[in-house]
């Protein structure tokens, strides 16, 4: 390893901040795609309007022919599949909410550095795929296993880590039937950037338990050590604490902004009168949402909910509002049959994993 | 007119800055997509990678069965034509390059704060749709036609005036035939976001031309005198200046970044040994290029290029490079059939458009 190498392994140096945004920051932004809260619209968010995060490159896949999966470690028969092995396995359509674990950080004071996502990262698919429980059965889980790693084929540094980005699922929970190894995305193959020509989907957390580009599956007697399971995706109030794992996705809601745009600072113009606020709402691990609020310049009402999509897919809500002239703030809030409600004020945490804090809308009504 | 809307109107204070960025930077990078550049290996962009400009929000549209288009001013036959008229007129399919104007925008130092585009901003797709001048021809332009704009369903306010997103043609360039009313993208119908369910395609031109969710057809006896045409998309040196329209494309290149990426930085790592690099350059207008140059650390060599892919279409290029342990500079500079080439450095432009500079890439070989 030269010299060279070595300092390039130092990571470089983040912090927080409450400032304007770095180059790394912008990069990012421009890298990665927030979904237009207009899509919010959308019962199934368009492919090319789902939010996106790619720790890495997109992989360049010519065909599915040229892929296969290995599953090894404690089974009793190791595997390598091909895309139409896997195929041929059970197939289920879900209607899933994903959302990035790290959508709103850039509305934390002070944020940490990174993909500084405000609300977009967020997005509702059909996701169509094999349960993954039926690849393991084919396997055969030794008695020893403890955990299951799933490793993606995209490949780089974090934190000065070098890795295939993987996570880890327990046996419970990779055996649910819900959890996906999918190859359709709204009816149409996987794009690329979603994850062609497999990927993994597990309905109820958030994004990052969803592994694109799956290559490899992992059975293993101990915990994943995985960077991306063990040193990131962790709920810390400070740097260095062991901390909570991110799992399941917390009570959340956005608005569609009414009315139409400013370019640069996306302030909104509504016409005075009778306008139909609209939005989505979820919750994370199957629990339903039970009530939407909203919020005009502070005083609150219940919102009228459309009818469910399914046990993993957001809910939309609708509240006619008479809007009066002059400038107002539109807000909604979310709360699930947990009894769990959003906050107004963003939860802290150390590099902004969680934020569900509720969605403010500035609006000048004319 | 109410005070708070007066208010609302004045736009917002920007500068240019050489400093970091903005929140509302952010928030448009967050919601405009560059195209990831380890895209560059697809001869034709994915739909979900092509970048996407959106200056107001993205229409919604239920089905393209709700859409007309209307033709209407110095023509002999105003028309109404939905889109299932407008797919029974003769159809073609175009590869076409499109870049944003602004791509390159935040490489300048300063800039003028905009979307702050690094390298993304462009890609390639294949075009389905009828050339523009079968409609005007069944309208039939009078004589005193000079100008025809085109416009879309997207409105909001720019530096403070409210429009619908609008350009404009000169009645050459709309009769020519590769100047399209498009419905469709990679042969599906076009993604909302994209301009679904009628776009125009302007090839050779910066993609402020291509006008999405095409909605209004105007033939006018006098030149357009819209925001998007006549203040914005002009190359001006200075605030205030009557400058230079914004047309066809400047001659560029772009490199696949190789090896893998840090995370943060987009840093790279490449192993040492052969390494084919490998990229895309075009020209506007319709100009083919002539050759790519690749640079190692400032060291110049000829790259081999790809088979052309049509008359509008980016052209490969590859460059077998002997990667050596350390830190190097990669670019590379394309130049076209009229002798022009792309500068080393950004050329100036007081809001950010046109930048042609060549690519840097920095990479450290192990």
């Amino acid at each position: 390893m030269t010299a060279a190498h070595d300092s390039f392994l130092q990571p470089v140096q983040r912090s927080h901040t409450a400032g304007d945004f770095s180059r790394e920051e912008v990069g990012l932004a421009n890298r990665n795609s927030g979904m237009p809260l207009e899509a919010l619209r959308h019962d199934v968010t368009p492919a090319g309007m789902h939010f996106l995060l790619i720790h890495f490159d997109v992989p360049f896949v010519r065909s599915a022919d040229e892929w296969r999966v290995e599953l090894s470690g404690c089974v009793r028969n190791p595997l390598s599949l091909s895309v139409a092995e896997i195929q041929k396995l059970p197939a289920r359509t879900l209607r899933v909410t994903l959302e990035c674990a790290g959508n709103g950080r850039a509305n934390l004071v002070p944020r940490w550095q990174t993909q500084p996502w405000e609300y977009g990262a967020v997005g509702t698919a059909e996701w169509t795929g094999t349960p993954l429980r039926h690849l393991l059965e084919r396997a055969g889980l030794n008695e020893s296993a403890v955990d299951i790693a799933l490793l993606g084929a995209d490949r780089g540094f974090d934190a000065g880590r070098e890795h295939d980005y993987g996570r880890s699922l327990a046996p419970a929970l990779a055996m649910d039937d819900n959890v996906l190894v999918a190859w359709a995305m709204n009816g149409s193959p996987l794009p690329p950037q979603n994850g062609f020509p497999l990927r993994l989907v597990v309905p109820g957390w958030y994004g990052m338990a969803s592994v694109k580009w799956l290559k490899r599956i992992e059975v293993l007697a101990e915990s994943f050590d995985g960077y991306q399971q063990a040193g990131n995706y962790i709920y810390r109030q400070k740097r260095g604490e062991p901390g909570v794992p991110v799992s399941t996705m917390r009570v959340k809601s956005l608005m569609a902004p009414p009315g139409i745009p400013d370019w640069y600072t996306r302030h909104r113009v509504v016409e005075a009168g009778p306008v139909e606020l609209m939005g989505r709402a979820w919750s994370g691990g199957g629990v339903p949402v039970a009530n939407v609020a909203v919020g005009v310049d502070g005083v609150w009402s219940e919102a009228a909910l459309d009818p469910p999509q399914g046990e993993y897919a957001w809910r939309g809500w609708r509240y006619r509002w008479d809007a009066v002239l002059g400038e107002h703030v539109l807000q909604c809030r979310a709360t699930d049959k947990n009894g769990t409600t959003q906050p107004l004020d963003p939860p802290w945490d150390n590099v902004g994993f969680g934020n569900n804090a509720v969605h403010h809308v500035h609006v000048t009504v004319r």
